[in-house]
């Protein structure tokens, strides 16, 4: 069960409106890696944890906290929002630089919000749930969690560079630090797994003996990069091979006889096909 | 540019028919995690890669890889179809572990594709464009890359426990070595970006500086689970405190006052809504 | 900013697994009118509220209850996956019944959460941000929580009739009783706002002296049902207007001349091809 | 079976271009609350109706305008776009103005289009089926569908305040005239299935007895806003109760031991991982 | 404007009610090729039209009918469920057939729809706009419409194997009939356009000059199937030019130097990074 | 299996950079006739063919010529955004030109990938496996296939007039050329199938003697254009025959009595529904 208080975790005020901003501030929303992807992966992974204790407690900890974060960057918003030209009609735009930011607004922060932020990225589409990862395995979950961070913390710094507005740089420098600590915590928390001895550092950590033994160390050539391997992958003791000139395993693709009942393309002498015009339909004759 | 071969990178023959566990295998194919991600996200960051050399050369191979492996799961798919009661009517089902496998069967690999694949997950959501991750900086999408295959190992050791048939074990097999070694490659690139000074540990590797630096090292206490300060990542020197008691910073999180053409609701004296009921209306009257 | 404690708002124990039963249940998780809705609607429509006091109060303490019926309903699904036959292997399934239950489960619940909640309905379509409503206009917006959580309660309603389980239906109790108390709070919040004068009967509560008197009053009789004009709406002093036999007030819905530079297809006398064979060409070719 | 005649329901000509305009009027063509969910929301009631008579009738006349509604917005959209300056090249754009427009407009209404509607939103976002409501229950349709004309007004209502368009201004007064109208016949159908004894005040009119008697009709005090308790809803006989310090009732959502063919983590002495590093290995190797 | 009869265009009674049949029947109804994708295809077609006259009046003529298909399936659908066993607990369900069947419904047309049809496939993915095509140029978009028509006939030929009951194959075999002759028809108003000298054999028929004459006649043999160049298309006097050794015309696909404040991973001295470990970093301290 | 050169299959470098341009130019990657739609849709439908031969050697030809386009076209698009005023702030832009230009950019472009192509359209809505056509049979694909080359070359017909970059216009010549050929390579394989006896002219080329023979060459005069019947598709010997005054074949589309555990409204007596206010009461407690 949740509470709230209204006070924000950290201050959300910028200097002035921005509303040409505030439409590219919703990809810290609801874009794949904003807030509201953290705040349902953390708490659909704490839900799903099957293991009590600190590593549950840490993925709870974590998704309460953004929950605040959705609340801080959608009160941002509106807040960029406040006497934006949203209303202005095209004969009242003479100035061209009011024209432009009219351009650069997203129109349904007028129409559907009404000057407020929406569940949507900075191109207007919904955030949903196929944006989360919680699968009950906690090295996979962690290795996604300190991913999503990263870009998290990557557009967060993008977004700080096109502004100059104190306030924004203020909120935006506190969003940094978290997604820095967050990156930083769920890389310890695979270290622990490992010191826990409950996941090695191949998720999952099973099915070793049965995997494919030839196949679990090379790399194929399929690019004419001539620097694949160069890499410090490729050297060392422990380096993984590359193929140079490596040769397909399987035979051709061909996808078995069709059903007659589903009409897929077909003649009972298929070879027939491949050169002479009509083939086809003599071979069908023959047979019937 | 791209060429083909007819040759499949791996063996894909199972020894007999099962359209249950093809409607499965859709997962490993057009889900979140399956292989037109990895296809198209490597494909992406190769072709947004902007440094030359090694890591781009990696990136390459392994797209190109990739793009075979959506292949021979297509071929699989189309091959566990092969025979497929599809067709069987109501009246017709007469044995009930017959009509259980129609119940089970994804109606769309019938209706839509004749008998194969669908580029979609194995509840028939769509692949889509959001699903990948190619953001130009090369730690934050080796880490999603890493992820990926982390979570698409796990998924196809699900699903190689939920067949008996040899062929199909045999081609899982081979898919369960290549994400082992795409785990570990894309771990042993994220450490050569730190040996070559391109990125640090935390993506991006700016920005530490103009950070918040008091909120960069400590996780909020806002769950009530007892053992979250109790892991490695809160003990040692380089430890990240745990804040048990933490109180938000910021103001109350207020939107301000609405555009009167966008009709939101509001009042000129809107601490009077508050208590009183008609009060916002008495205040209004005496404005006017 | 929000903070969690680990029991539940209301007790999610089944007696026991139902794997079928939780392949329905996605629909109060992650469906349009399902928990994440009214989570994240409120949410939204709290943060974007520009009045302070009782109706802003109002919808955070709805709100934050709602993250929390997510929370039941995500255990309550992992209890009744608990021992699904998610792994049998088609060999294995000698049992039709088995083999149905196999049928009727929900794929991704296994291979994609390790037997958890999903994020999605109960066809497995994601959840996502066009599924909530929030306009900063309260009247409109309390319509439609109203509208949600009937919807809300009928799909719980129907739901309770689907299972025999003594714990699943002793939560699906309290989450009717939560759906009646909702759906009479948002109606009696409407109620409020008309009595302090914020909002009369139609929203937005304005433009009425702008809108088309002559059709803000009269239903349009354009199917052939004998009956629409018989119900209350079309009697008594305030009465609607039925148009029994309207006729369309407007011109032909012609698309003007297009740009010649996006090739839509056109003549330069258009009225020739309504008829003869060739004719646009014949008159093309005299114009050139 | 439907007809079509050529004359619209109402004119739908502007006095000159605005491609700005015919950019957000695609909200009410294609948006979550524009005229094709309308239009599909009332057919698909009407199709699914499962009481002859007055209610049905009045659904599939209502349902039949709206498809008209689409079409007026469809021409209105294309007449918008006449000489729309969309094939301007970055070169050619030497006004500002007109390089502003540029970028305000909706690149698919040109490059997919032709100088056309879309049946997307004002971000470009499809239509999709998710927007509509079509449950059997009338009493949760008719307030679904008098939220969703509440929200079509208010759109229709700010998007008649961008616009000086006296062409455009007359459209949208009838359509804000049959918004109107719209909401009052869904308001007064409700009162009717009251009167017809079909439907009581909460949705659906059933399971009350079964219900928590406990929990239907009290407001849990979660967030910390000092004023939700005092709005009407909690004064008066039939108030709502306000429970100021509500307490979890439920024991902590933990979920179960999961499927070891799942790999969900996991540890046989679960409660030993909380606290001290490598507890979990070592207990699991006593256990071998 | 359109008008309605409750009249269906085509009888839709099943002789006996088929739960999983309804199911599969979506894919008429909401699928990428059903009903409502050539309602909404054929009217926005129809209304984005700029040439007034025979072509118009086919496509709304054809358009009008679509929605009344719709209706048609809309209605079987809700036949085919009459006394469906949505509701029963998995208690009861004792007959292993009963138990398919229910494994083989379509959850949501229960609980969403109240045994009703939904605006989604098969699949339970709703209809979208993105379905259809309507770009303003008639060649282009009768093409489409063969095609829709086309797979619209097949997946209807499809769900005619797959039912034995009379009443859904009396309708089917309307529907069948109507396919075909819209495909006829789109097939036939394709030769008008050429015979009207209004578009040629290719679409756009424009800027034939101005396309890269070395290439619009060429297919490169990119993957190793021997028999491409075997076809009619590679023979006779107009026959395309089968390149069987085609070389890439252009240089390598490098991104250029990325914007530094985006944080693109990237080093002075780029080539540098191809090989020797560490080389990046020792340049860029050379470089400060 | 697939291999990869890193040299272009045409040459992708603009004169000069064009953000909008760029932001444009994501239809032909990621719109739903983009080359992300010809790469996929020609890549299941060969791996989904059942015919060994030159169709299938033909499909795969051009399948892996596409995905270079897709790589042609994300080269191009990071190349126009070098040096693009992502980054700029509402303080620094003065020039109204150079705010107009930010206003017509993706902001993902910058935001999400980096200054690099997306997965998306020009409205920035991900590309999704439902744009997609793979039937199995080959005449209803050709015919999609021809579609789509058709719809594609128009798009980039569209966009080579709003660029003046010949460096732009030199690749989009190449593209303009390749849906030449790729349009009547399309057309002559189907006349070719016709000759081979495996399709004929409707598809699929089955169940032609059980369609409806009564309605399988009829137009239905369902809107009141006057021009329908002139068109060349209804004369000759072999027109199709346009039914001027239709009337409907069907009942009424009543839809049956509810599961009354589903709630939906209903009354025992519905025909006492149509007309008084509070029949159905009066006649529920009658039965009662």
């Amino acid at each position: 069960m949740f509470r709230h208080t209204k006070q924000l975790q950290f201050e959300a005020k910028p200097e002035r409106p921005d509303p040409v901003y505030a439409h590219k501030l919703q990809e810290l929303i609801g874009g794949a890696f904003g807030e509201m992807t953290v705040t349902m992966q953390y708490l659909f992974q704490g839900w799903n944890c099957r293991i009590e204790g600190k590593y549950k407690d840490l993925i709870m900890d974590t998704a309460t906290e953004e929950i605040g974060h959705v609340e801080m960057l959608a009160t941002m918003v509106a807040r960029l929002l406040e006497g934006a030209p949203a209303t202005m009609t095209a004969e009242a735009v003479k100035d061209p630089v009011m024209a432009a930011v009219i351009g650069g607004m997203d129109p349904q922060q007028a129409i559907v919000a009404g000057g407020g932020a929406l569940p949507a990225d900075s191109n207007g589409y919904p955030w949903n749930g196929k944006f989360i990862v919680a699968s009950g395995n906690l090295l996979a979950d962690f290795r996604a969690n300190a991913a999503a961070e990263a870009q998290g913390r990557l557009q967060t710094a993008r977004l700080y560079n096109m502004t100059d507005d104190p306030g924004v740089k203020e909120m935006l420098k506190f969003n940094l630090a978290r997604d820095t600590v967050h990156q930083k915590q769920w890389l310890r928390a695979i270290e622990e797994l490992e010191a826990d001895g409950l996941e090695t550092d191949i998720a999952p950590s099973a099915l070793f003996d049965e995997e494919n033994q030839e196949h679990n160390n090379t790399i194929w050539h399929l690019s004419d990069g001539p620097d694949g391997n160069k890499g410090g992958w490729s050297t060392g003791e422990d380096r993984i091979e590359y193929l140079m000139d490596p040769k397909p395993l399987g035979g051709p693709g061909t996808a078995p006889k069709p059903d007659p009942a589903l009409y897929g393309t077909y003649s009972p002498t298929q070879d027939a096909v491949g050169t002479v015009k009509g083939k086809a339909q003599s071979v069908k004759s023959k047979l019937t």
